[in-house]
């Protein structure tokens, strides 16, 4: 799937992924009120405003971008419903064509983190079927537990030929708290990126590992070491956008080559009708023509800077 | 709900949670042919063959303790129809009086914490009504983004009066690879210590905090400087039984009241009948009996030690 992932990226020519993280107060009020009618104003009727708002993204950048990373605490939040709602999605990004990187930072250890594993990239065997949980390409996963959380998502990604994401220096203020504290004259999360390189080691795709990392794009400065540290790890970049991170910043999370990073946008992309410039111009009956006119936007503002 | 769980202790006698974590394999035959020859051998299927375990065993246990730890990741490997089966155990749990601490340990930032905490522990609003997603009393917290991803869980567990318990030292072998990494001379794992306690001074209740602490079984030594760092915070304490925790090895976490510690058994319990002394005497079809019996002998070991 890492594979994929950067074929697809060298033909759309974007190192671009949209975060699918819906808020209630994102969705235009055309599709609240249709989805409430039908369904009422509960978990169900929200469920399926979520799934028709996703549906327009979508469709609406599918063209465009190599993938997109639904963040499943925005479903999970509305119950049983939401999860449905986030499995449509999952569903109907992989027919269209997309890589999805199911933002689900899960870990635990042993049989619980195969489980997740299971859950978000693998199958589960019943009787003499198969059966997928969620079904992910990849998934984000959280390395506070050490090797014994890593290395059931390892096995499943050999057998699926599927991906993850370890989270090593996130985009948020106090990421540091714990992160950027010094172990042996270096912060913590250098040694986690050392430790991402290691577990990517035996699952390598043509030019890059099935293990890659969640690199902030926040902190442009750290991602200069850690590209070094990592590198045949793809590193997932949030923080662009609303979070701070700017064209210019991205230069460090990639190779020489152009590749070797992906750069995630959320509400930047699917919010983008609520602000200006794309406000005026789109309103909420456009919210997916103003999705797509940021990824544009993006684009030019990323490949400005990288190529 | 840290008052509740306090006085459930006290009033049972036992700081013991069963931690329900169903594997396939662990669900005797009579159930799960059942539930197949109802629902297909499908994730339907086994979702309910799930759920009827557990009643069995909620139902043999429900006098002797006070919480249950269900693990997610076990449910939500089977999809949304293990999660239908996790909603259902939780319901049922509180609807039985016991307090539902939820395995879940998520962990992320700002808004998207803010959902998983709404997710596990708050309502959802929707119009003038508000609906609960999975609606436990409790939730594990991961760590590692730092206080950016707890504060969302505070100010939920402020609101609904409930609690976390924050991943500090975990039970596995490899849980040192970071945890026990020394900044300024001290492990990882005092700092995340130092940072609980901090969290859950403004979250009293009558005598503990609501903020409390995952500090596995396998490492008493560090219990006794844990239980120190975190004088107020509830331990929630894994690894007792089958990751090799004894009785004898607790006493480090608990504080001179007796209280202050509460300790988890999965497969030991829900399990027990596949094991001897238990399985020549109930078999599997006593499965329940036999949880129950197991649960007994785990409150004499545990009391023994501690009293």
């Amino acid at each position: 799937m890492i594979n994929e992932l950067v074929k697809q990226i060298q033909k759309k020519q974007a190192p671009i992924v949209v975060g699918l993280d819906p808020m209630l107060d994102f969705i235009p009020q055309q599709i609240t009120d249709k989805a409430f009618a039908e369904f009422g104003k509960t978990p169900a009727g929200v469920g399926e405003a979520v799934w028709q708002y996703n549906k327009g993204i979508v469709d609406a950048v599918c063209d465009l971008v190599p993938a997109v990373k639904p963040q499943i605490a925005m479903y999970e939040q509305f119950g049983i419903e939401g999860l449905i709602a986030f499995k449509k999605t999952v569903d109907y990004c992989k027919e269209k064509g997309l890589v999805v990187i199911g933002d689900v930072k899960r870990g635990d250890i042993g049989s619980t983190s195969a489980a997740y594993a299971t859950a978000h990239l693998g199958k589960i065997r019943i009787g003499d079927q198969s059966f997928e949980g969620f079904g992910e390409d990849f998934a984000t996963v959280n390395p506070y537990l050490g090797s014994d959380g890593i290395k059931p998502f390892l096995e499943v990604c050999k057998q699926e030929k599927k991906g993850i994401f370890v989270l090593v220096k996130t985009s948020n203020p106090s990421s540091g708290e714990f992160q950027d504290r010094l172990i042996d004259g270096k912060p913590l999360y250098e040694h986690v990126a050392a430790a991402v390189s290691e577990w990517g080691q035996d699952l390598m795709g043509d030019s890059y590992s099935y293990v890659g990392a969640v690199t902030g794009a926040t902190y442009p400065e750290m991602g200069k070491v850690l590209r070094q540290l990592m590198p045949k790890a793809y590193l997932l970049v949030p923080g662009y956008g609303a979070q701070g991170g700017k064209g210019e910043d991205l230069k460090a999370f990639f190779n020489a080559d152009g590749l070797g990073a992906i750069v995630n946008s959320s509400r930047g992309i699917i919010a983008a009708w609520k602000k200006e410039p794309y406000l005026e111009k789109f309103g909420a009956a456009g919210y997916a023509d103003a999705a797509r006119a940021a990824v544009l936007d993006m684009k030019e503002d990323i490949n400005s800077a990288i190529l």
